[in-house]
């Protein structure tokens, strides 16, 4: 098991991810950090949950509540 | 994988935040302290939940309920 | 991260605390102990739960079922 | 945190305690033994469930489904 | 904290247990064996869930599944 | 704690073993790979769920997921 | 218990998996990367859930969110 996931998500540092929550919040924003519990800094964050947009400056994601995650700029 | 996630938001000590629990509640406060398992301790902190605001001098958030967290002051 | 969340909750030790678990659950007490977990052993404890109150002299509360905890005599 | 939560509900043992679990089942038996998991082992434990009581000589409570447990004869 | 829950248990290996699971599910069999998990392999086990009764020639419980247990032979 | 009950489920690789899921999932298959955490590696695997059947030729079934596991050979 | 479990899927490396999710999303995708929390890294990645597909260039799976996996050729 060489190449590891975290390690190829953490490439994306800088560009934007996707990323959705277990309770279905869906995020997108700028990735600026990660570390091995899945935590995550974004930057420029937009969380949409039912139908409703908010906005972050800056945002930390709990590792623990992400389903999926993925480079959002392909 | 350098910077830290929860070293970003450790930042914001001294400042409001912004913190999502995976009840739904939400909560504001001013981030006293901060450890890696992502527990707070908050002051001048409001709970809102179902419409009801609850404020609290001091407060302690645990990291396990946590979905998201965010320096408020932007 | 200098400053510890559960050492500033350690400092109510003798005073009363206001608890809320996952499911519910409020509970009010004189704090008497407390560990990393967030285990508590409360005094003249009071457990409210769908309007309905019940008094226990001593109570061990689980860590892993708190939400947030607050000094409450403020 | 000199003194311990677990400790403390440790000196009930040959005494009885009430226990709440996750799931609403409450439980009442002489606790005989305890793990730093808080799983308890019960003497004389009755179960009480949705308005049914079952009784068990020796009863293994799962420290995991515990929410609450306090020394029952006070 | 001498005596363990889990070797209280362990007494009634070659014996029945009665065993609760999270989801309601209700089993009896002999203990054949049991880990610190509270893993258990039982035999001439029978689950009982909604009504409804299977049987198994030998069956390993998942520790975590587990609410409560019980020597059934009292 | 002499026998293990992960062992006793390992005597059954390369027979077909029966399992149940957390979320009322049943799977079949032939037992190929087992560890410590449960995790599962079958063989001519079946997946029923909501009377729908799926198979599989190889199937990992996640340890975490699993509540119980039968050797389905008896 | 010589043979892994991961070990196993691990030899889908380059090739399709098909995976289920505990909130029951279906994912299908070519497995990159895999490790021992069962996280993986998936090319050509489509998630199906409720009759909707989304498709992804690249896609972080959390171990902590798969049910099961299977190598999806066959």
């Amino acid at each position: 098991m060489d190449k590891r996931p975290l390690d190829a998500l953490n490439k994306s540092k800088g560009k934007n991810v996707y990323v959705i929550l277990k309770n279905g919040r869906e995020i997108t924003g700028k990735l600026q950090a990660l570390d091995i519990h899945l935590n995550m800094w974004l930057e420029d964050a937009e969380i949409t949950f039912e139908d409703k947009k908010t906005t972050f400056g800056d945002l930390l994601v709990r590792g623990d509540s992400v389903v999926i995650a993925s480079p959002s700029n392909q």
